[in-house]
């Protein structure tokens, strides 16, 4: 199954520098797809420290229970990651297949199975043949290098229609170094397909700890702030690898000030990762942004973002180019949060259709459907009760959606 | 807008009884619709006893207000439904509107304005002209039937594709007393329509305290336990009167058990609509009953089944009859509730596609795509894990759920 790149989609895909200490390859295991790679091995030097956010799903895949029990160690050398076949609820089989692919891969990367970070996507229940990964992983670490990233972007996709990659260079201290992350994810589950994965190197020298600090931080207002459908997946995995090749005066904490502009670009990286997979959220045709000010804190706007941001009748309405108010006010009551319908005020772009709980009294349809028209819709909402604010991104709900999900096994 | 008949409704209406003290009347007001009735009297007797249960919203719409406000009165002569308009987010002109209403009934009814139930369904953030009840409701008093349910039950459609009414008889010590109930609901709240609206009438003399506690305990089990879409209505309205002329022992306490059959029946009438509701959800091919056992406490079981019932994954691999039950396991995980992976067991219709945490060993593609085809779709998971049972009732979502709510107004 393949579907049109999304018209979301950024028109060029950015370069990506190579990271000292980190090669890649990527490879045809044929886990399930014909004729494209569905394998990534990434190579990390000595040192390489690592940092991950999970999941919350109470049904995690076997590759994210293996990764939170290597967590504490902090060390990585290689990461695996395969499309196809998500081995997730696998049980037993599950947990071999892990293993076995942590030992091919501990062989090819001449390190330690525990050093060895996973990630699959694809088919949930079907167990995952790992022994398909014997000798491919092999060739992967002779062929590795440095400048493979459109192809491993790639490699790690299901039903995205589009790679996913972002880059940012910065300093700490007087020492340059880089950021890289790919990602993808289109549904938060799908089919037998998709869920969302990202990963970042950074050649800078940072602790695992602080790493992991700066990663939990960064993901609140990033990958916390976009949903496509409001499922979530049994595998979505975030890892964040830092070689330390840069030669920085290593990062202990996370509030370290000569990290700040680390800190400041991870989140940016962070964010443009998290877009993208806004932006080609199955069968998206509008990009969107919720924007909440005025609510009692930036806990509770969170949660009426995002109640406003999974709302089937509000995504269905941007669909249809329907600058339909009344959809947003039922989504923000329905929040359960602190809201004062009278003073509620909205705006669809630039254009404020509601103010003091009813119609704007200047309110021109017009211009409301005009807005509408645009491939990225803001969507404002000011409860005015307090300073809370939040952003979160979405996309619109398609009958291509539909298609995509229900279609596709019929 | 006018969609076929859901595929999922009843091929008969019930035929309902007349109620000694209710008497009903409907009438073409012209809010919205051309060419169909849009408002619905039903005249009370004197004595009639009322209770209700309202949306959670915390934007709720005016009449939504005005009826919780005249809840503690206890007594009820008059409901004015109308369809078309729901009078939600119109701010001091909302209570205007609701205020006109009341009181050109109570002229009507020959009652006080306090005595006056209401509820509007249709549009939100439109101004509601109650002028136009003025003479109208006149009339219907003029003319109430004691016998006009379908009527009434079509008054009060919005998406809705059939009228929705259900009807019991049972005995308060030697004396036998009706209920009828007519609802409508289509989608949770929908374009420029639609919400959740039910009228329950008994003739049993029952204290308005009782009627109350038995209302609160029944819409656990029933209208808590439907769902289209996720999305609560800012008007969902469930009302119950009773004029006591049937002229029973009058039932004080909710826990007498003389009045056990007479809970026990409107339980079994409050499912009957509430499954009536998810029949005819938007754009719904599949009426699907999502069971949850072994979970922890019912109260969790019942937040899983929410859960997965409102997943749109889970949804539309039903309308695409893909026994999917990734999705399930997606849907459970999500949830937040305690789970083991591993020891979750997943039927479709009487076909278990998986156990501990696998695919079932004895997995039969055939047998679970033909589970799939029916029309009617039960769904299981055991937790395995505790005593915790929940039931609840959805539909599918499908390309007709988005075109109703998408394209409506393009």
């Amino acid at each position: 199954m393949s579907h049109p790149v999304s018209p979301l989609a950024p028109a060029h895909l950015p370069i990506l520098p190579a990271i000292p200490g980190v090669r890649l390859a990527t490879a045809e295991a044929g886990i399930r797809y014909k004729g494209r790679t569905d394998v990534l091995l990434a190579l990390l030097d000595p040192g390489t420290e690592v940092a991950g956010v999970f999941t919350r799903s109470r049904c995690p895949s076997a590759p994210v229970e293996w990764c939170r029990e290597r967590l504490p160690g902090g060390q990585a050398r290689a990461l695996v990651v395969n499309s196809g076949n998500a081995n997730a609820f696998t049980g037993l089989k599950g947990r071999e297949a892990v293993a076995l692919t942590a030992g091919i891969a501990a062989e090819a990367a001449a390190c330690r199975p525990e050093e060895v970070f996973l990630a699959s996507t694809g088919v949930i229940g079907e167990p995952l043949d790992a022994r398909k990964f014997a000798g491919v992983l092999d060739r992967c670490a002779a062929g590795a290098t440095p400048d493979a990233w459109p192809d491993a972007a790639r490699a790690i996709m299901t039903t995205d229609t589009c790679p996913k990659l972002a880059t940012r260079r910065v300093r700490i201290g007087d020492v340059e170094v880089t950021l890289n992350g790919i990602a993808k994810g289109a549904g938060m589950i799908a089919p037998d397909m998709a869920t969302m994965l990202a990963f970042v190197f950074t050649d800078a020298a940072v602790a695992a700890p602080a790493l992991g600090a700066m990663l939990a931080r960064g993901t609140e207002t990033s990958f916390n702030c976009v949903t496509v459908d409001g499922d979530t997946s049994t595998s979505d995995t975030l890892l964040l690898f830092a070689t330390g090749r840069a030669g920085n005066v290593r990062v202990e904490r996370a509030d370290d000030p000569a990290a700040e502009p680390f800190r400041r670009a991870l989140d940016e990286l962070l964010v443009e990762l998290a877009q993208l997979v806004a932006r080609d959220g199955e069968g998206a045709r509008k990009f969107v942004t919720v924007e909440i000010e005025g609510a009692e804190s930036d806990r509770s706007a969170h949660r009426i973002a995002m109640s406003v941001a999974n709302s089937p009748l509000v995504k269905t309405a941007i669909a249809g180019e329907d600058a339909n108010w009344g959809r947003v006010v039922m989504a923000v009551g329905k929040a359960g949060e602190p809201a004062d319908r009278d003073r509620l005020a909205i705006w669809f772009g630039d254009v404020r259709v509601a103010a003091e709980g009813a119609r704007d009294p200047g309110y021109d349809e017009a211009a409301a459907t005009a807005a509408m028209k645009k491939d990225e819709i803001r969507l404002k909402v000011d409860l005015g009760i307090g300073p809370g604010r939040a952003r979160v991104w979405t996309c619109d709900l398609t009958k291509a959606y539909v298609e995509i999900n229900g279609d596709y096994r019929s």
